[in-house]
C-alpha cells in the first residue's frame, strides 16, 4: 500500500486527481502507476485501469487470476467492473468514495447477481493517508 | 450503426466477442473499433473504450460533451461508467444484455444517485441484427 501511496503523491505532483495503484502477483510487483486521466488526455486513464491494462501486457494473458491490486481510494464503476472481467484475486484499497465509488456505494458492481466475479475486499487500507492526499489535493485547486 | 455492425463483423474474423462501436461527433465519424481483449491481451479493450480512448486522443480532450456513441451491444457497467466520465451526448446500442448489461441491467450504472452524467439513450437499435451476430458467433464456440 506504500507504493500505492506513493504513486498518488506522484499523480498529484503531475496534477492529476490523486490515486494511485500498484498491481502484485505471486508477492511481486507487477505494475504500478498513477492516474494519467489529464497527460494521456484518456477518460478511462484511472490508476486502476492503468495496472491492469500493463500487468495483463506483461503476463500475456487477459485473467490475471492470482494477481492482488491495491489502490488508494475505492474504484469507480468502470474500475471495478474491469476488476471483475480482469478475475483479479484481491481488491484492497484506502479512501471510500461517497461520491465515486462503484463498490461500498452507487452501482455496487460486486454485488449484483449479474456480476460474473468477486474478488475478496479489503477497504480503509491506510485510509487516512490516502483520504489527506485527495483533501489537500481538491483543498489546494479550489 | 452500420458501421457499428461492420465493426462487429470484423471483430468476430478476429476471434473476438463481436462488438463493435462508432463514435460520432458532430456528424463526422471520429473513431470506429471493435473488441480486441484477445488481440491486445487487454481485459479493458472492449470496443466502447477503444472508440473513446481514440476519440480523446484524436480531440486532444478527456471530455467528449458533443460526441454519440453507437455500440451492438449494451455497455457493461465498465463501459457505461467510460460512458459517464467522457460526458458523451448520446448513447445508441442495439442488443439488449441481460447477463453482461450495466445498462438497462445489473448494476444499472446511469440509474445511480451518485452517477455525474446521464447521456441520452436508445436501446434495441438493429437489435436483431446485433443479437444475431452474437448469438452465432457463440454457436460456432460452443
Amino acid at each position: 500500500m506504500q507504493r500505492a501511496l506513493d504513486q498518488a503523491q506522484a499523480a498529484a505532483r503531475r496534477g492529476e486527481v490523486p490515486v494511485g495503484a500498484v498491481l502484485v502477483c505471486d508477492g511481486a510487483v507487477i505494475a504500478a502507476d498513477g492516474n494519467r486521466v489529464e497527460q494521456l488526455n484518456d477518460p478511462t486513464a484511472h490508476a486502476e485501469m492503468q495496472v491492469i491494462r500493463a500487468a495483463a501486457a506483461v503476463l500475456g494473458r487477459t485473467r490475471l487470476e492470482q494477481c492482488d491490486l491495491y489502490v488508494t481510494l475505492e474504484p469507480c464503476p468502470m474500475c471495478a467492473a474491469a476488476i471483475a472481467h480482469a478475475r483479479l484475486r484481491r481488491l484492497y484499497y484506502g479512501a471510500y468514495d461517497p461520491k465515486g465509488g462503484g463498490v461500498e456505494h452507487g452501482a455496487r458492481v460486486f454485488a449484483r447477481a449479474t456480476c460474473h466475479h468477486h474478488p475478496e475486499i479489503v477497504g480503509g487500507l491506510r485510509e487516512s493517508e490516502a483520504s489527506a492526499l485527495l483533501r489537500d489535493f481538491f483543498r489546494q485547486r479550489r
